[in-house]
């Protein structure tokens, strides 16, 4: 599977979600190009790939593609995600819930001011960056997101490997680039930068793109 | 220029910027390199299909080189941008400190919520939204971040329009499509979903990209 079907699965996953929370039983597949922006032969032809196929009078059942996309995507189980860095972006996305429909809980955060600990008894408690290991291996946690400053953004990336979190997410201005670990295991890191994003909207503002 | 270029380019810009502020005067081409995680021949070939030369003796002038980038990146004066949707990820984008060495200024925010209105005492005041046009107007603002629940994106996105704000970066987890308006011309719309950037992590983590 290359990137692009991997998005769109996605995106026709939750959109499943969706019309299923609100009583819908089956969909077509105009319905799911509208909701990943591609044509309704895309979708068919992302399904027939996949080995599901429609209804002899069209359509499909809601819940059955539901089931097929989950196992493909590895849903199922809800993944934890912990999170270093707890000013205020860190903390806005610990109370974040546009996670939750998804499967994905924050379980802790992780910061170097002793002012903002708190203790298991919080939703999301928030430990010295020194406990890492251990709430990694207790709780499971598949990946970190990284909201710390430019300077102590790549010791917070040696720190999620070295606790054995192979997924990261890294908010923070400087770019971060996977390399296989001792063990030979490669990390799958996604760098965020806002602010190159910003600037790249500026750039396309000001030289629009040749259709 | 294509993207991948843009993109290194911002981030020599990005660079000089920071050796720059340390003191230093001359910079070489592997320098950059690394900053943007490219070759040093790429960084040659880059500068030198925008007609910029190096020393004689090698290296660059950082001076120079800020200079020339940041007239092909359109630099100079400040870029103005407003917030729509002030909970707590707007909240922590208003005072995040990492746009102000990229020219970036958050003017304004908008909200629905009466109780999170403040005035222009405020450094980042918070209007209600039927206030966009005349804020935009006044302050020339070049682009628009949305921060808004999942029902009031649309919404937003067409506000920004009709005010004029062609520039849109998106965090809700809609993906706006840019459409051209009445007037022919074309938003430059950067979706960002941060769970779908998450699951993408977990699919990856779980299939493994061949090499």
């Amino acid at each position: 599977m290359n990137n692009d079907q991997l998005i769109r699965i996605t995106r026709y996953f939750r959109s499943l979600n969706r019309l299923k929370t609100i009583g819908l039983e089956k969909v077509f597949a105009h319905n799911l190009a509208d909701a990943a922006g591609v044509s309704a032969a895309i979708v068919r032809k992302d399904f027939s790939q996949l080995g599901i196929h429609g209804q002899k009078r069209g359509g499909y059942e809601i819940h059955d593609l539901l089931v097929s996309l989950g196992e493909i995507l590895g849903k199922g189980d809800s993944q934890n995600c912990i999170i270093i860095g707890c000013g205020r972006i860190g903390k806005a996305l610990m109370h974040y819930n546009g996670f939750e429909p998804d499967g994905i809980r924050i379980v802790a955060g992780f910061d170097s001011d002793p002012l903002v600990y708190s203790d298991a008894s919080h939703p999301v408690p928030i430990y010295p960056i020194s406990r890492i290991d251990e709430v990694v291996e207790a709780l499971e946690v598949t990946a970190g997101i990284i909201t710390v400053p430019e300077q102590a953004a790549s010791d917070s990336y040696d720190r999620l490997l070295k606790a054995g979190v192979m997924g990261i997410l890294n908010f923070s201005p400087i770019t971060l680039k996977p390399q296989a670990t001792e063990d030979g295991r490669v990390p799958v890191v996604h760098n965020i930068n806002i602010a190159l994003e910003l600037e790249q909207i500026f750039y396309e503002l000001k030289f629009p793109k040749a259709k």
